[in-house]
């Protein structure tokens, strides 16, 4: 997504003190994060042990909607609100690290859980460091 | 939205812990409040004073993105993992606040920011409520 | 969802030719089909005989994301433009339509998607009326 | 999003008839689509001649609210389902074009309306594509 970069140098005033950086690895991470979760939950309702997947597919779910609303709000430069990117950020995080959690066990059987383990892990990680540059 | 208190008695499992009645509330605080605030953003976009109002349309883009993904989540019944809700429901809370703030300086000249500024505000508290609860 | 009402009204231009009525009922039955199929799919989630269910998670999960969307869509008068809200109505209809064959044959034994069913085929229908209403 | 072909390996059945390569393409180009729309939309609310654009950022929300969803509906693989993967491919174009036409005329004088403009006519054309392989 090298739009996120391209967009970011398109925007008319300033970004405040936010790292430039670590918001576009941000963005980035959390569309990657929405649609491979999406696709992990369908994926796993195709598996033949569905009812151990089920935790897996609710975590899935959630943390694609949170991701993609989280990266929608981080494309916005609301970035002026600290308090309010914050809170987004450290929700967003929770969630990735509940959906990588919830992948985990299941990531040496179903390549679709490790895939998805690591990006929710990358996310969870960007999520983190972004909010630690907030002040 | 009487449906989410239906949908919510078809749930063949245990809900655990969580207040049934403020969990209602809250799910439909926040889809009453995304569509609000999708509806107040665009009314703003009409205004002839719409420089004065971008705060404001930021403000609701954001707000209606975080509570329609947080109505999912709470409408999925992974209520079982407070630290997670919970998380979701302060990154709520503070953007319905941002909202309702950014909208109370326009609510007595323009009607859809009063409307929108109140529907902030309840699910904001029904977030709150909701966080309360768990424990 | 009354608001959707209320914020019709305050809309500071005029609506063009859209039937207002029916506009108001297809914004109200997007969003509620969107939440109830959200918590359709994880009320089947929790059911035993999940295998026999998975087409209509799946399905439910389509309409959940195409309602919201299109929720929001009809929200901004962006109805100027008859042939791109004709275009997502009829997704729309597709979608809702789609959901509900998947749901019935589950709606003798499972409350949640008797309760989908209906509220899938009320959005159908709306998006249908409204569509046939722009000319 | 290199992640959109690996998890597309990982689906455990059968993909049916639809053009692979043509899915990824067209799933990527929705989520660029979504974010860029988002950071547009934002971009122009940032510039001083503000009124003019407010044509192009209605549309952009919309392609973004549309291209989102539909991007969640393409990775989960109801393809089996021609009508509806038809059906919200057409909606998406439509939604993709509108937002095309009310970029160009502002993408001499904006950067991020070139930009946007162009990713709205490759997710256009992704969708056209992908649906012409449906049958």
């Amino acid at each position: 997504m090298d739009n996120v970069s391209l967009m970011l140098d398109t925007y008319p005033r300033d970004l405040g003190t936010i790292d430039r950086e670590k918001l576009i690895e941000c963005i980035q991470a959390c569309f990657e994060c929405a649609q491979v979760c999406t696709a992990c939950a369908d994926a796993c309702l195709s598996e033949d042990h569905l009812p151990n997947l089920t935790k897996c597919i609710r975590a899935c779910l959630d943390c694609s909607d949170i991701c993609s609303s989280v990266g929608n709000v981080l494309s916005r430069h609301t970035a002026y609100d600290a308090n309010l990117v914050r809170a987004v950020l450290l929700a967003c995080e929770a969630v990735c690290r509940a959906c990588a959690k919830a992948c985990k066990p299941h990531a040496r059987h179903h390549e679709q859980c490790r895939i998805c383990f690591e990006a929710c892990r990358r996310c969870a990680a960007a999520c983190r460091e972004l909010a630690a540059t907030l002040g």
